[in-house]
């Protein structure tokens, strides 16, 4: 890409003319961007690093994928809320030798995410810095009392995830072991790599909620792993589960193996689905209106372990402790 | 500091609940955190990047120094576009040798400026890097159209600093060269390198302007120096401008001069203070009110260019161009 010029040769003022072109009016020209929550609604604010070498790199991530994947997490975030977007501010630390084509691209990936949810980049700050990092803080709104808590499950709740899990574990092998796509089944391949490049922040659930009117339910997203998700959702309403079911991508199991497909599920992480709990009536609606990999997987409970039960009989407990490294079967 | 714990040796996890510590409930536990912005307010966000190396070093700031400023700044942009601060997120890149009571003064840093504007940190997070790096997303509320613009001068304003320029300037060289120190007097150069370790942002002026009600005020911070902040004011406003006095610091044109004392307050920046464009009755009101430095340093006209006149006919253009590099004379 030598004949796209790099930012040093470029100046702070030329940058940040051309990053404009990605934002609206309102966000530019002025200390800082002022928008209209909507009236009687409450906030709700998240904020993301991604880190060059430690979230993404070039192996795994062209740089559309990079803005992508960023604006997706924080959107998850949102989703786990029950918020709708209002917008994303954009902080965007870049080494000099970087390219303005790499700059743009990260742009072009931040929209094509947040354009769906007519969420707009609000604004933001460029640095140079010896190594690349995205800062994406990102604004909602929900109604008063309305938010999606993680401390609202009660015993007895079903459990919902609201699609399968282990995709993007599965891209992110396929991506760092090229050679391994040779055995995987190529169009599963691809979907796996999409699952991991371009994940759906889901906004639909969130959305869905709101029109049913189901403030009770508890949520978070699975961005750290579906077992995370849910152990943190019964650590913050002192409740148990028991996991019967994990939905799995198709075609996962066949390729690597079943226990391998299950740690994947389990703690790959980065699928940003969301975890929910809320009374099993209303999840028996969602999922059935949700279809493509929503599943009730389970329900809370009030003992005080969360335990996998996939066969009658076989329990296995979760913990953080077994979170992100090897799966620990305990019998 | 070897006696203080590094993060390396740390984890995620006990880290994250030592920052949560500096953090309201409503800021933890969730995957967002959920706030009132108040009946009817519009929103106001701005976000900044400090980077290691490049926006603050070991030598001129502390790491409570480094919080206080990063804070300060987000809180003056705040400030500059009129409105009252709801509170801040922190996203802090680390690299694994940093100590623990770093990051700790960085936090008491960040609480000590915030806490006198309740302004609470809303969350933020968390990761390592090769390189520290602080992102700061501020969020503030101002009444539906009454938000500060730069635009909204108009020819024949008068021009307000609200205190005086080239302090931050002036404590960053003696903090650079610490030999000069023997040549300032001592009361003096403290009350400079405090002007650059520890500004003020002004949200007690906006504050003021929202009492008195007046809204017409166009206005900016002063962070990239009075010159920009004049020249910024201009151009999104399409007037021109006459300076005819630069408030400076007690003492300082007798330490370095007169010359040295006026490039300092127009290109030194981070004074963060405000620039204000408004009616003259108004711009007398208010710089009465405030004392202290503040002072009608000019006023805008229907001409093209912005220009010093700081002695009757000798007249100095001012551009962007000079701004941050060498000041050209131009008569």
């Amino acid at each position: 890409m030598t004949h796209f010029p790099q930012l040093r040769d470029l100046g702070e003022q030329a940058l940040l003319k051309r990053v404009q072109d990605f934002c609206p009016p309102l966000a530019i020209g002025d200390d800082g961007a002022v928008i209209d929550p909507g009236a009687g609604q409450e906030l709700v604010v998240t904020t993301d690093l991604l880190v060059e070498g430690v979230h993404f790199n070039d192996l795994t991530a062209a740089p559309a994928d990079v803005g992508w994947r960023a604006a997706a997490a924080n959107l998850s975030d949102l989703a786990a809320m029950g918020a709708a977007p209002l917008g994303i501010t954009v902080g965007l630390a870049l080494p000099g030798d970087r390219s303005l084509f790499w700059v743009e691209e990260v742009y072009r990936g931040l929209r094509a995410c947040l354009d769906p949810w007519q969420a707009p980049i609000l604004g933001g700050d460029l640095s140079r810095s010896p190594v690349a990092i995205l800062a994406i803080t990102a604004l909602g709104t929900v109604s008063p009392g309305q938010a999606l808590r993680r401390s609202s499950a009660q015993p007895g709740d079903a459990i919902v995830v609201t699609g399968a899990h282990g995709a993007s574990k599965a891209g992110l092998e396929l991506l760092l072991r090229p050679e391994q796509q040779a055995q995987a089944p190529p169009e599963l391949s691809q979907n796996w790599i999409r699952a991991h490049r371009r994940p759906q922040p889901r906004l639909d659930v969130t959305a869905l909620l709101r029109e049913f009117g189901w403030a009770r339910a508890a949520g978070m997203d699975s961005s750290d792993g579906l077992a995370d998700a849910v152990l943190q959702l019964c650590r913050a309403s002192g409740v148990g589960a028991r996991i019967t079911s994990l939905p799995l991508p198709a075609g996962l199991k066949d390729w690597v193996g079943p226990e391998q497909a299950r740690q994947w599920a389990l703690y790959g992480g980065e699928d940003f689905e969301l975890a929910l709990c809320l009374p099993r009536g209303e999840a028996e609606i969602l999922t059935a209106t949700l279809g493509d990999g929503a599943a009730i997987i389970g329900e809370t409970t009030t003992e005080p372990t969360v335990y996998l039960e996939l066969a009658p009989g076989l329990k296995e407990s979760l913990s953080f402790e077994s979170g992100f490294q090897h799966f620990h079967p305990k019998t």
